[in-house]
């Protein structure tokens, strides 16, 4: 029965090293998160496919993993049919279960369902794996980890204002320089509004979040397959070719005044621009700017909206932005929520790539009692409970084994310090430290030891 | 669209409050884990049934949550077979992949894939959610956490001492009282070796665990009908009645030295035993019960096992013992392991009916700035930046509102503090600060309020 084990494609196992690597970047973003009164909370990894279809786009429909219902899960499908029909059809007769896509849908449908308990605003924040059947490439996976920070129930611009600070903070913390990008996506929408057609701004935001990818011309193209009006695909078209400068902010807003191409969602969302760039600086939120050409692909942003860039390397690190009605697609009207999300693997990538880990982090345990035999494993188990007693990490090689053996397990664990206690040191009640840096060795007593080594 | 939202049954949503007793259990898990030298590591949530199967016994098959294949599932099936195929025949043809059922045959999977990078004896824990398709009821969840430490590659006894001293200190920690219980699958083992029957000793073990579900009688039936010979059913049916008293431990030792029921392996049972719970004594390891009875229903024990009994409630907290073979289904011989898993569901529900969790713990957020318009903000905001600057949680309520609402959002959230900061105070550089448990209410300088609340 023996096979050579793997895991599935997209997968990936982490080793104590790489554990030790994400954890610092999650407890640096959990702290600030809790310094800025965001509180965690956790959902389900499976929700029911309900929720969470028809939220991503077709695309992100077919990228949901589905679970199986459990049992005779055919019962309830009709067998006649089943040798005519499509695998898209069967699945949801088959499965009513899908793995978590994004943290932001489940955390919609959490406030919907906790409205009773919830007291508004709410500010949490959730870092948990989503997962996504996507072509796996480098740096793409299909288990991966969202850190997001959302506060629904407000509509004050400061909470964009602390979002953006926050983002600040954790980079800050972690030693990456990044810019933050934002724009509104109330512009987009009185671009539609001004010239008729306000119903294709989630069309218009989704083609102008590709240019990077397909280029300005195909852009346009599928502006125009859409049947975007030419008015509308040339102011784009305009600020895409400008790469977003913000001087084109006064003639929108002139535009969006004329009587002809009056809009006073386009005229709110450059007066709410406006207002977060200006108290940014105030807030001393370096690296923010204005960029009229960002889009943001999701359909449900209605406001400010923002991407942090990394300075050294072209990569996005997160993104988020408002959204006026998320929670209505479960029943909850009238309750606006802004976010933001960081890309763990992202950030994962980029601190390797600078070498920003700090290495001290990474070596917990800071003795190793070398393991002689029965009598000499009693006697150093009882120095082993003194040290754990002051939380110091420390351990005893399980069973007499070769000296070389023992040692060379302190080598690759880093462990620091060996303290060998044979005969002689049991007699006269002292330890014999080896310093694994300096291949120093000399004698020492466990108080001494501790004081050596507590942090 | 709308619609009433829920989440799958038997799975929850983890509220701020929930989060942060959790944490507080699994905060004091892995602080401990790491302090014995453990060292952490997570496998995905996905991995291939081929993984998963024959792994838990046909039942255990059975509850595995299985994921559809991606795609056109349906290309790699026989449609004309598809009207006439049971649900059993079809999930592995459309399923390549199931949630992890439990931490331990990932983690022989992961030892096996990485062995070449792994420095053996391998130390690690492991804390992560898990799946079962479990009918849900009271206390058992379809979603569920497990804090796993095992450590592979050594064989020495020293190993299952450090586990139970691990737990001891765990639940000491948290205030829980414990009895552990041991006995040794080599016993088991022995017995049916003296019986000639060898090959019965997991369906023995099996039937045994069962005792308390199903009663004695029960399981002697069990027995017959599996035809284990009436000599093992009567020592097995002995040591049962006596609720395992360990007194039978000399006279089992006899038996296995009798030559009409010679039993190698049921003499080194005996020994083990012995040792570990004169060791355990020796090392201060309180509540240690020598168990006979105790046989844990899992296949692949081969040595000590045991069990975390709470002593104010019928309740096991967790378990664990020694497999010498687990490995060798993926491939690797010869590697034994020993490990200790804690369920963390049960250590919550008794924390909470036993009122041990520590209050102070959970309210984070220590101040929170009344927004009283856009000047007041923006000039609160800097205070609130020098707070979080000395690591104080703190914040602003996010846009003017009226007082009593946001008076009450600080209740709420049992936010200690309020700072008021109106004209007078802006013009003359105080805070008017409120103790929300006294009602007190008075001025006080930015840094008398960092001096007052930093911790």
């Amino acid at each position: 029965m023996a096979h050579k084990p793997s895991i599935p494609k997209g997968t990936r196992d982490f080793t104590p090293e790489l554990m030790a690597k994400r954890s610092y970047i999650f407890d640096t973003i959990r702290e600030i998160f809790e310094l800025f009164g965001y509180a965690p909370i956790e959902t389900p990894a499976m929700e029911n496919l309900s929720t969470l279809m028809g939220k991503y786009g077709e695309e992100g429909d077919q990228l949901l993993f589905k679970v199986l219902n459990s049992g005779d899960f055919l019962s309830s499908t009709n067998r006649d049919e089943l040798s005519r029909i499509e695998s898209r059809e069967l699945a949801p007769q088959i499965c009513e279960k899908g793995l978590r896509y994004d943290l932001t849908v489940p955390f919609a449908r959490y406030v919907v369902q906790h409205r009773h308990e919830i007291t508004f605003p709410f500010k949490r924040y959730q870092i948990q794996p989503v997962w996504r059947a996507d072509r796996p490439q480098k740096g793409r996976y299909r288990e991966f980890y969202q850190c997001d920070a959302d506060v629904v129930g407000s509509n004050g611009l400061l909470n964009e204002l602390e979002l953006l600070q926050m983002a600040n903070q954790v980079f800050k913390a972690l030693g990456i320089r990044i810019t933050i990008h934002v724009n509104n996506r109330k512009i987009i929408s009185g671009i539609a509004e001004a010239c008729r057609e306000k119903e294709k701004t989630a069309l218009m935001a989704a083609a102008m979040d590709k240019v990077d990818k397909i280029g300005l011309e195909q852009v346009k193209k599928e502006l125009q397959d859409k049947e975007v009006s030419y008015k509308a695909i040339d102011i784009v078209v305009q600020i895409l070719e400008n790469k977003g400068d913000s001087s084109h902010l006064a003639s929108l807003n002139e535009f969006f005044a004329r009587s002809d191409s009056f809009s006073a969602t386009g005229q709110k969302g450059v007066e709410e621009l406006e207002y977060v760039t200006a108290m940014a600086e105030q807030m001393n939120i370096a690296n923010i700017q204005c960029d009229l050409s960002l889009a943001r692909g999701l359909d449900y942003y209605t406001g400010t909206i923002f991407e942090l860039s990394c300075d050294d390397f072209s990569s996005s690190l997160g993104g988020g932005g408002r959204y006026d009605d998320l929670t209505s697609i479960f029943g909850l009207r009238n309750i606006s929520g802004v976010g933001i999300s960081f890309g763990a693997e992202r950030i994962y990538d980029v601190m390797e790539e600078l070498n920003l880990f700090p290495q001290a982090h990474f070596a917990p345990v800071k003795v190793l009692f070398v393991n002689f035999g029965h009598q000499e494993q009693m006697y150093c188990y009882s120095l082993l409970t003194q040290l754990r007693a002051n939380k110091i990490p420390a351990e005893i090689y399980p069973e007499p084994a070769k000296l070389k053996k023992q040692m060379n397990y302190a080598n690759q664990k880093a462990i620091p310090y060996v303290a060998l206690v044979g005969e002689q040191e049991m007699q006269q009640q002292f330890i014999t430290l080896k310093d694994m840096e300096s291949g120093e060795q000399y004698p020492i007593s466990i108080d001494d030891l501790i004081s050596k080594v507590v942090q």
